[in-house]
């Protein structure tokens, strides 16, 4: 079996509190460029043209900028603009393409609509020169350095940074800039339980499928969680909000299911509570991602999460285990984490 | 075993034609007036909140509302309501509430919060006397008569037929007034095929797991089978649009893996011959739910959808065969489908 440690995946997960620092150092005069834009077109509406991570990163922008920017944010329907050709209008809208190789020609479909509409545009990226980074009127860019491997983490955690950046400057509060500033910090420390995640993993070595709940800022983390051990690991991971979960797919539990939960300290805890309750009268299988006590007490493996971040934030250190635990996981079942089967780096769809 | 014609759910999934022919020629009243309010307040922003089941007819109105109306429409993240507290702008909006009971709490307070800021309200519902009902000041009713099986089958082609009458009130063409008419009669139709349904239900009696692919129109086909999949056979159903499948969870797929794809003839039937060449590549077992020949010649197994309806009424239609299949698998795997494990006819979420 190949070494793990020497992976472009393990480097590219280690790289990412460097990363988000630099984000945070060195991002600021793009994205304020953009806020002042937003502000000066009094924008209310922002539409997201994304897939696979990046469409995660804009289920973040969902809440992050509905709930400290009063953003009404709408995930885009590519199909309406590739293949119907009969795309909504967006001219009072900001429209944001969120794509780490701005390369996917449905996407930067929609951006270039939007500029034909006269809507403002921007662009999420880790290649500002990609056919996306051309397309926008301003450019974000990720600044990850090469993704190599096939799964991203990196460029996600870099994304949900750069929207947690642009939340606080157009909210201008100076508390929102004070707590980016712990960031890179916290993500550093959950490292130091890395070994704890990599002995879980093989726990699961025979796990064919899961189902992942979140909700709210959160609810992102499920989605990509979900992704990684579906990318990596070939297991049947489906993603959803406890709410979503209450309305119908509660039915699929029974004894040993495993049930993954990610709920950090905030307004989640009691709704996580309530899921717990239910599921455990089935006898499933529950592991908390936490930072909350109450919450870790409940699960049958709990993995602890850092404490001191406020809620809106947390969705960037919370990822980080769940992207070890789906790198430990299909190395204990030897699969290639850096070439899953039947993926390219770049997907291009229309 | 109860006999699968006394339940409640086969007599609900029977009733669909006669609903629909209802609500073509009952509805047209209370739908004009909303749409009127529409017009004079110039509407072009649409945000739904809605769960489960009636959340899939909202992904229905993303796309008939976008390409037919020019509408972004937007699915609500109700927990920034019932839960943060901190809700978007919707005073420029269309608060759409859908709901059979009207009774979860969380669709109410987006309703009730649209109003509060000033925005037109509406409510397709079931029930109009229910909390939702009272919170809008539209109400569209579906006029199903009482939905008593736990898995919702005639309120969804009910909100599906409330909102493809709505678009076409907005849009005026007499085409598509025309196009309406002829669908009670091609729902009808899928009845005759019932027999080759229920016996190829026994094909998948040990199946437990499976993807569900659809995209446009029909993407909202893929949750609703993938959510009668779950609550009524406890079978582990994934959808996916064509394209996000291929971002990442086709590395899922192996010989006999299980893809259902749904695509009647339109616009995706080219996306839908290149997503069965590459699973089929791969040896996957392929299902397909289409009225076009040259895809139900790729397929494993055929299921033929009536022909003669433009695309974007056809979701209507293709999702009773797919009922069908849900509640004849159920049966065959002996389970009770009027009362799924572990469910309430209404969930209370917040």
């Amino acid at each position: 079996m190949q070494s793990i440690t020497n992976s472009q995946l393990f480097q590219e997960i280690h790289q990412q509190p460097e990363i988000i620092q630099n984000l945070i150092t060195h991002s600021q005069n793009s994205i304020k460029a953009l806020v002042e834009e937003i502000h000066s077109r009094e924008i209310r509406h922002i539409y997201i043209a994304a897939r696979g991570t990046s469409d995660n990163a804009g289920r973040y922008a969902q809440y992050l900028l509905g709930a400290h920017n009063q953003m009404v944010v709408s995930l885009a329907t590519s199909s309406l603009f590739t293949i119907y050709n009969q795309p909504p209008n967006l001219s009072d809208s900001l429209v944001l393409g969120i794509s780490q190789s701005g390369k996917s020609p449905d996407i930067v479909s929609v951006v270039a609509e939007g500029k034909k509409q006269g809507a403002l545009t921007a662009a999420i990226t880790n290649n500002p020169h990609s056919d996306l980074g051309k397309a926008a009127e301003f450019i974000l860019n990720l600044q990850a350095g090469d993704e190599l491997s096939l799964a991203a983490t990196k460029t996600y955690t870099a994304q949900l940074t750069t929207l947690a950046i642009l939340s606080a400057m157009l909210d201008g509060a100076q508390q929102y800039q004070q707590d980016l500033r712990a960031l890179p910090s916290k993500i550093e420390r959950i490292f130091d339980d890395e070994t704890h995640v990599k002995n879980l993993a093989e726990r699961y070595r025979y796990m064919s499928h899961c189902v992942i709940i979140a909700r709210g800022f959160n609810y992102a983390s499920a989605f990509e969680f979900s992704l990684k051990m579906k990318e990596l690991t070939y297991t049947l991971a489906i993603p959803y909000s406890s709410a979503d979960f209450l309305h119908g797919p509660v039915a699929l539990v029974d004894r040993g299911f495993p049930v993954f939960v990610i709920a950090p300290d905030g307004k989640m805890v009691h709704e996580a509570q309530l899921l717990i309750d239910k599921v455990r009268q089935r006898h499933a299988e529950v592991i908390m991602f936490s930072n909350q006590y109450s919450l870790l007490e409940m699960a049958d493996q709990p993995i602890t999460l850092p404490t001191g971040l406020p809620e809106w934030l947390s969705p960037i250190p919370a990822i980080v285990p769940a992207q070890l635990f789906a790198m430990y996981l299909a190395h204990t079942r030897d699969f290639d984490v850096d070439n899953p089967r039947g993926l390219n780096k770049v997907t291009e769809t229309w």
